[in-house]
């Protein structure tokens, strides 16, 4: 049971966005502007990210919803969302995804642990500084939303199927047009 | 030396703010809703929850500026500031803030940590659906601030009076009307 009255039947953060609009709004508008928003990295990439960062937080909802939804706008390199998850920055992807992984995992523990070394090597492998940016926001906003999403004790689906059909109209229409308050 | 390049000469957040107004905008926006908002909690007590998470996650730049904002709403009760950074949940401040600060706490490292009991207890002492949700929500959203300053090794300066004088503008209008890109 959440630890404070929720809309019944709606799954993780989208109960407490529905229930504060307040806040609903720039968290939908921050995931909007950093996961969709002008970038050297992909939507997918970016979801990738905020997908590792959640598994790595252990939340459920966070990295069904986020691992779904970078399938969905992945499309035939979808395989590489189940070895990331599983691997990080050791799965088969690019090595500048790999480096990207690093930081993120770094800074999801703490941002101090990220070194000048991993940023050049991100560098070396082709990250811009907008890209080395938003793998340090995402890992930072993603340690904000599972805390949310936990701190609540919201009901989250356990059937695949569900963070499926999600993850499809977000990877269609983003955040803010598909949960609102 | 900040791990991109970042306007000189700007402290903490404000520089990766300036650099990058697509997500300032959303950053900035939750801070005004979440700290400024309605609720059942001060704008005090709410940036004293910052401060003090924010000193956990030992960023220094964001324990100084919510301090000295929480300091500066909070005017002669001010005292209260350096007795919650120092002193957490055992601070002699109000039970209700006491219990809301335990539970920032455990947020703070892992969501899943904060227990039926411990929203009960914070109940028992005054606090309703919307303080809870505030208190979790600030202890997610500074598990986030943080790791952006810190996760980009941005600058921050050393002399309190520069927080004191942030502090002052931002208790007087906001986050957003402050900084922006």
């Amino acid at each position: 049971m959440p630890h404070i009255q929720l809309p019944e039947g709606l799954p993780g953060i989208v109960g407490p966005m529905v229930a504060y609009p307040e806040t609903e709004k720039h968290l939908n508008g921050l995931a909007d502007a950093l996961l969709r928003g002008p970038s050297s990295l992909t939507p997918g990439e970016r979801e990738m990210i905020a997908a590792y960062v959640s598994a790595c937080n252990e939340c459920n909802f966070c990295t069904q919803l986020h691992a779904s939804t970078a399938r969905h706008l992945l499309g035939t390199a979808s395989g590489m969302v189940d070895q990331v998850l599983l691997k990080g920055a050791q799965a088969p992807v690019s090595e500048k995804l790999q480096a990207l992984l690093e930081i993120a995992a770094k800074v999801r523990v703490d941002g101090r642990r990220v070194t000048a070394e991993d940023v050049a090597r991100a560098r070396q492998a082709g990250a811009d500084d907008k890209a080395i940016h938003d793998t340090v926001l995402i890992a930072a906003a993603f340690s904000m939303y599972t805390r949310y999403v936990d701190g609540l004790a919201t009901w989250a689906p356990n059937e695949p199927a569900a963070y499926d059909e999600m993850g499809a109209v977000i990877a269609e229409n983003g955040y803010s047009r598909t949960i609102h308050g």
